[in-house]
């Protein structure tokens, strides 16, 4: 714990804009590994807890099957680290398993990958805040009572730090990865050399005993089945860096791939380590404290997490490595969570790219699109902590369905994209073949595991994912039909004559104000055929002092007033000018209307609405445009300057450090303030 | 209970739209007086209740008290409506206390007085929803668990049927009023009579002893005046017809007057009434039903109304006429919570005019104004049930503080009205005179009220009105400061000089579709002195596919393409205007962009959102104007014909059935399908 305040406040505050070091520049691989791998290396964190804790319904003597298991969840993780090594290479855009489905297995898979991606970064948010909190409170067990407050409080700060801009490729976001994988080595260095010497670790747990029950064959089967299913969530995240290729440095292929089985050695190493230690010490971790027989105060004190226990049998409870290690697992959790807030708004507008999601999400660059994914995304990651109570263990059941829905579907259409490959008389058979052999493989074992993952967890809960998939499915393919529709709507004909004729201005003036002198000003000096000032008179005094002050600014552009008895401005306006095209035939008529913009947020309450409903009932009637002559008002002054903040995903997309925003200096600044510039 | 499920039907729906009826024509005093009256005449539901419940704390002894403290409340309302009938008179506009205040004394009282009555509204909502869901829990007490569900359920449904717009001058409004005032008078006849007879009515809870304790002289006066205070609520709502004098028929004021002078006459008989039949029946009612002796499973069972006790009393438990009275009581209790949903966008709409609320407000005849005021207050008086768990008891303590403030202050705004009358020298001194009287007296006595109710009430809960009013008050001053100071921002000077130059046009094309052909039509037929199109290429496919189209189209118009190498789109063409503007000095640059017109809301987040966010950054750019290009799709057919539903309030504005947004017919549809019109 000693190092935490100062690791957690650099974290949150993030190293202060160091761009003339990195402007320009990709990733190298000592800052590729940290970001792309504190996803899926915090998996470790919780996978051989949960891996043992299942096998530990069934009995202690369930835990000479948990090497096996360990093995089966070690050869899936080589396995699906060698199919993305294949997919890096045809794939390196940076797309994933969305544009791999999408692109071979067709739309209806594409969008199933991406239902469940969605839902993952919901679930990669709760599960490593809660995975997170746990190992706090088994650092400070008096924190306890405020588990889930713990948890929402974190998911706000993420939210807060990434809604204010945050840059993944900061030292910052290295060091507790770098600290992680270290002194989890060591802890595992350290403990296997005590076993070999003679002298293992003992955990506080591990005399004591559980009440078995007894088991079926079908039950046995089931229950390592389930025991590997949970397991399973160790490779939570070995796509991040599949999605990340564009940003490392060239070769970038290479370099990605090698950063893959770098990050799968060490995440093998981690897990293998520490599933060993946890049996060695005897850990003994149960869904509820209270099956343990010889745990007292169970009702009362929470059960310290496998890797607390391991620590501080290891390194002595207390000590100062064992607060190192909790503070590090519960940074490196906390920085997986991170991780989604970046890859949330990514995908959303990799799914507005080909339409299935709002064109909007398109946008890159813009903070707002992001800042409501962001929203979005906390708010459901919220809603979904306080419903499981930020209960790891509920949580994990929901968890790894996405995951492996989309790794079965990413892979199966890999297997697709090198038949075709082969099909289309690719020169080099011999590798072709070697990557469809190995995608093959990658497709059957994590289809069979996604089975297996359904069947064992969907009592537990992941009905819930089953539920909220397709919805989030039917969504975006509404949203593409949408696109479609429209865009055949406004197809344009083979041969098009322009023929709008007349133009006419108008200048609409409420009150004497530079807004609106400002508009007649560049009315005039588009030089209409006609122009006229027109008033919708609501009030006899009002417009009385405005036909008094037309005079005294001695303005040679006509002002007609137009009653409105019932104190409407668009009913009249719209009457007149329908009049006026009956009269003139159907010109196009020119709307001059003043737009304020505004510096706070706020102030957007407070203006433009009127006109902007005026426009909206305007634009109804044919042959109208709307001009806009913008306004800026005093505070506007404050928009400048604030906008090279880091966009989430950059360093991701390959483009790391090019503000988008270029800052304005203040000479820049358009000074609108007379009519006449 | 018999008629209640047609009547509420016919209250919810509303009558079919009877437009043909009663077009153009004001209000009978026979709808006027059920419209304004069901606010004050529903308050007698609850005040005798809260009156001999405070009296009842003292013990059984102090009911030889109510009739002193319920005639000094009908003294009160007496004086009430004399000082109304004066203030109709002299401002017949319709502004009601506020205005009073505001013209009279000045900003500040004026502002005291709006956030009174904003305050009031809510709480309208809050204690007629409880007062109402606690009559149907009297006759059929099955549904006491669900009392703050039913509230929020009936807060949920107004809003609804508000959102959907309903126009009170239906005669299903007036039903409820009629039957309440007529089944209660009944009921005071019938059980007066039989007193008369030697057979009197007896409450359910007669017997029921109490535990009194032993008061000082102070605590017994003090429990007095608390009694007096809650008797207070009687008065809430007799502002209303002074708000809604405009809505009568001529001669305008004096049927105002009538209906006023009618409206306390009805008041005062069923509070005097009702009052009687409690203490002659021996209704005993306390803050909590288990201080009663004799009230056993009083845990479990709720204390029925003094309205269901005396009902059942006269008329036999669950008799038809019980269930009668019972179910006019919750309608026309509901009906009054319906009048806050009127008075409170209407009160922003005056506000707004006055400049201490979003101009945005005063826009009246726009649905979405009042939707996001309704919306408010709906979930304003949702949070304060939820909080007091839809008690009547402690809301009511809440409730009159905001009504005697706007009382106190209206009357002392007419006393410097009628003095500043008098000074300038009217010829009918006699008549101000009397008028100046009767307003002294009664601001001397809601002044006093308003005392002795902070005093009495301050420390049970009203304290929390005393934090929330100045909050207002702030809002609104800050609004009106900040539109002040925007306004000398933007006054002209003495003298300005027209001196815009050039006219150049740019056309800002992404695809090529029917939208950018209408907007390149339009500007061509403009004539600017230059017209270019601009496309500013992100992705080269895309562009390479738009030039092949330009010259199938065979378009005059030179296409210019600016190289994105970033993706963004607004930077290059800012850039590109800014550098065209350095070379042909300040000339003014108007920038085509098409518009999407959508008929469903939904249909609005799908489009727009990067045209306006371009448009946003382009209007930060130094002499440029954005002409919007109207673009209707398919589904804006659906807007057409759907604008004619009635706004909240509008019957009491006087405007009573003028459809603001006139409906238009198939053939008025521009049909901006071609560019070419």
């Amino acid at each position: 714990m000693t190092n935490e305040p100062k690791s957690a406040k650099r974290w949150i505050i993030g190293d202060p804009l160091p761009s003339h070091k990195l402007e320009g520049q990709l990733l190298p691989k000592r800052l590729a590994l940290p970001i792309f791998a504190s996803d899926p290396l915090s998996s470790v964190a919780y996978a051989p807890q949960e891996l043992l804790m299942i096998l530990l319904i069934g009995g202690l003597a369930f835990f000479s099957f948990a090497p096996w298991v360990a093995a089966a969840v070690i050869l899936l993780l080589v396995v699906v680290v060698a199919s993305y090594r294949q997919l890096v290479k045809a794939y390196p855009s940076g797309g994933g398993d969305y544009e791999v489905a999408h692109k071979n297995l067709g739309e209806k898979a594409g969008l199933v990958v991406a239902s469940a991606l969605l839902v993952d970064y919901v679930l990669t948010v709760a599960v490593s805040v809660a995975s997170g909190v746990d190992n706090i409170i088994s650092a400070i067990p008096q924190l306890n009572g405020f588990r889930v407050e713990m948890a929402i409080f974190f998911v706000i700060v993420l939210a807060a730090v990434n809604l204010r801009g945050v840059r993944e490729s900061s030292k910052a976001f290295a060091i507790p990865t770098y600290v992680f994988v270290g002194s989890v080595l060591l802890m595992i260095v350290v403990g296997l050399s005590r076993t070999a010497l003679g002298a293992p670790p003992v955990a506080e747990s591990a005399d004591y005993g559980v009440r078995a029950e007894s088991l079926g064959q079908v039950a046995v089967i089931l229950l390592l089945l389930r025991a590997f299913s949970s397991g399973c969530s160790a490779l939570t995240g070995v796509e991040a860096i599949a999605n990340g290729v564009p940003a490392f440095r060239r070769p970038k292929i290479q370099n990605a791939q090698r950063t893959l089985v770098l990050m799968g050695g060490i995440a093998i190493t981690l897990f293998a380590g520490l599933t060993a230690l946890a049996l060695i010490s005897g850990v003994h971790y149960a869904e509820n404290g209270c099956e343990l027989i010889g745990f007292a105060n169970c009702d009362t004190t929470p059960q310290r997490s496998l890797m607390a226990q391991v620590a501080s049998s290891v390194f002595g409870n207390n000590s100062i490595m064992f607060f190192v290690i909790q503070a590090a697992t519960a940074a490196v959790l906390l920085l997986a969570a991170n991780t989604a807030f970046n890859g949330f708004p990514l995908l959303g507008s990799v799914l507005a790219s080909d339409s299935y999601a709002p064109k909007a999400m398109l946008t890159r660059g813009d903070r707002l699109v992001f800042s409501n994914g962001m929203i979005l995304l906390a708010l459901a990651a919220t809603a979904i902590l306080l419903v499981y109570q930020a209960s790891l263990t509920n949580l994990i059941q929901l968890y790894i369905i996405g995951v492996f829905v989309s790794f079965t579907l990413g892979q199966s259409g890999m297997i697709v994209h090198w038949v075709k490959l082969l099909r289309s008389g690719t020169p080099d058979r011999g590798a072709v073949i070697r990557s469809l052999t190995i995608n093959s493989f990658g497709a059957l074992f994590t289809g069979v595991v996604l089975i297996v993952v359904t069947i064992t967890k969907f009592t537990h809960g992941a009905w819930l994912v089953f539920v909220i998939m397709p919805v989030l499915y039917m969504f975006m393919l509404g949203i593409n039909r949408y696109y479609r529709d429209v865009d055949k709507e406004i197809e344009v004909d083979p041969i098009t004559t322009f023929g709008a004729k007349g133009d006419h201005a108008i200048v609409l003036v409420g009150r004497m104000q530079k807004p609106v002198l400002k508009a007649l000003d560049y009315a005039i000096a588009a030089r209409h055929d006609s122009l006229e000032a027109v008033h919708i008179s609501i009030d006899d005094e009002q417009t009385l002092s405005l036909e008094k002050a037309w005079v005294d600014q001695n303005i040679a552009i006509p002002l007609r007033v137009i009653e409105s008895p019932y104190r409407d401005v668009a009913e009249p306006l719209t009457a007149y000018i329908k009049k006026r095209r009956e009269k003139h035939g159907s010109e196009v008529v020119t709307v001059y209307t003043p737009v304020y913009i505004v510096g706070h947020w706020w102030e957007a309450l407070l203006h433009n609405h009127k006109s902007r409903r005026l426009r909206n009932r305007l634009m109804l009637v044919h042959g109208v445009t709307i001009a806009l002559v913008p306004w800026l008002l005093d505070s506007t002054e404050l928009i400048y300057g604030r906008r090279s903040r880091p966009l989430p995903g950059q360093e991701r997309r390959g483009d790391p450090m090019r503000p988008v925003f270029r800052a304005h200096t203040p000479s820049d600044l358009p000074d609108s303030r007379q009519p006449n510039p």
